[in-house]
């Protein structure tokens, strides 16, 4: 991997009222002026740390080899919860330890994750409740500075992750799970083509009946206009996963439903 | 025009919640590392061309020349739609072919139209959900690294647009209508100065009444201090339209009115 | 100081609908391609002053020194209220004359402050509504292209400031106020590490019992997370304030109080 260039991103629950993301950008900036900063999102539900690590999954390998991703999710903040430095093939990675990383870990074979424990990256603060400021912009800006991957701390292998739900078999059908729900009331599951086609291998069939919140989708469209008004219909989406949605209007409020809706496909 | 320097601007519907945006600068970073990134606005309401058109244009003439505007409201991507570049005078422009350009053709004579044929300018995708990251952002990064207009796809002159509201006199009246309302509830119209020299010199007379919503205005204000407090004031806002406002206050909230609303100048 | 190397933030209550932030940055690249732009916060309540004022005095200190900071809260826009350009011993500032840079003056000894007079820094505009983008926006870019601090206009010594609200003592117990709430619904107020040691010397006890809306809390927490689920907590937070939260939830919320409240600590 080429030695960061200076992109940083930022992906924070810390919302766009307050300074909290500009106090980072001005602490990176100070360090490296010639830094590139990249929002991924600030509004990330409060202490919601599985929204967060579903939004770097869904976005990090599109950017350039090199990048730092900071990631600030952080109810534990000032507690003994350690601080992270991951190195994947591509990119590097800041965390608290508190499985805002998990589908990296899963995503990145070989990846190396480090305690931040050198105190050199740390700003001298009155509180302890800003590590986002006070350590994990500062540590991301002089990594990008030439500091090595290896100054930063020990390497370890025990760092939290929480349990990736995975779609399951019950008799003939295929269980899947809604893991997100976009800003156009997109219902996005867990299901990718992969388990599409086992349905199909394994029904001998080339059709795919979806059921949902007691509705029935019985094809796949292509695209979104495909889809019929007030009715929900299924495609695969951008990401590679099985998405419902209603043509100009939101799934989520016209099914009523949100995160965790139990979706089968048979 | 100079050859665009990396300046590339975003307007979409993806809202700030999701990592959609952020992809599309990830994938814009990846082409051109030293591209410079604006945001215009990601919270036109869904779907809704009509509303980004309106902030392209209030914008998009403050930038340098060769900024290179990406434009995506987007509900028929994946179907049939064509995908837009565009070159004026001074600006390309990158859009689906839905209408979003409306007011920059309008604007802007002799523009040039392509229609993005060119799939090396693609990104390829398990999904035809999401063009803003697969098609426009690579499609503008390129474009910043020299690639020429003309590689993009052939000309057209047939692309959509839709029908511009304009006022109208009915008797002695003319009659407007609110296409925008700000932040701060301002009601914004379609009429100008030009339409109230117009009225004035129709009646001989420098002052104007103003009619919306049951209230009547009777003076312009140069400025929001010198409105009245609790009551609709009006005055020529600062992109030239004819604005209703409440001093300190929302106008949409204490007129009850939004887009479309009836504006009577006489 | 250095000259300042083109870093200009901006701090507005502008929204994120519009297209007004957009302007503001297309005119600023215009001037100064090479200018970095940094949002501190548009989302201010409309013409909340003090609120811009409390948001930019908790972050303009964490950026490198030369940085330009851009306010615009205006209610007086158009109107004969001065535009200010001020120059402190690392930063500059540019808002309008209406409180915006209180806690900045307060905070920055030497402090030399100029009306923005010079003409050749503001764009011609249809109507005077948008200082921002018309005035203070092209006087930051032109600040960061090598014009002189003096040219701007002359000095002055009695720009508007409000009265910042400090903690009293009543009988023997000090009584401050919540002066922000954050997106968490942290209750923040205005005293500091040193009025709590002011109580503790004057008790010549270590601990303190803090009361806000009917609820005691009866010690400091080192972080969020050493506070009680469902009831208040207080620490001092990254700032030096003394803040007041519940564990994962939001203060604002479960104690139903807000800006204003009144905080004693005995």
């Amino acid at each position: 991997m080429p030695h960061p260039p200076g992109l940083i991103t930022l992906l924070t629950d810390f919302g766009d009222r307050d300074a909290f993301v500009a106090s980072m950008k001005g602490v990176i900036l100070a360090i490296n002026p010639q830094a590139t900063l990249v929002d991924i999102s600030h509004q990330v539900p409060a202490h919601s740390i599985e929204e967060a690590a579903y939004l770097l999954k869904s976005c990090y390998r599109y950017f350039p080899d090199g990048t730092v991703h900071v990631a600030v999710v952080d109810p534990g903040v000032g507690s003994a919860r350690r601080s992270l430095i991951a190195k994947s093939e591509r990119y590097f990675f800041l965390a608290p330890d508190n499985g805002l990383l998990t589908h990296i870990i899963a995503d990145s074979g070989g990846i190396e994750v480090r305690e931040i424990e050198n105190k050199a990256y740390r700003l001298t603060s009155p509180g302890r409740t800003f590590d986002g400021r006070d350590l994990f912009a500062p540590a991301a800006a002089w990594l990008t500075k030439q500091q090595s991957f290896a100054s930063f701390g020990r390497l370890i292998d025990d760092c939290r992750t929480f349990t990736i739900s995975k779609p399951k078999w019950e008799a003939m059908v295929l269980v899947g799970e809604i893991v997100h729900v976009d800003r156009f009331g997109n219902l996005i599951s867990n299901l990718t083509p992969h388990h599409v086609k086992e349905i199909q291998d394994v029904m001998k069939r080339s059709n795919v009946l979806i059921r949902i919140a007691g509705h029935k989708i019985d094809t796949l469209a292509g695209s979104y206009s495909e889809g019929t008004a007030e009715q929900p219909s299924a495609l695969i989406n951008s990401d590679g996963r099985l998405e419902i949605f209603v043509k100009e209007a939101s799934a989520a409020d016209l099914l009523k439903v949100g995160k965790g809706v139990r979706v089968e496909v048979s």
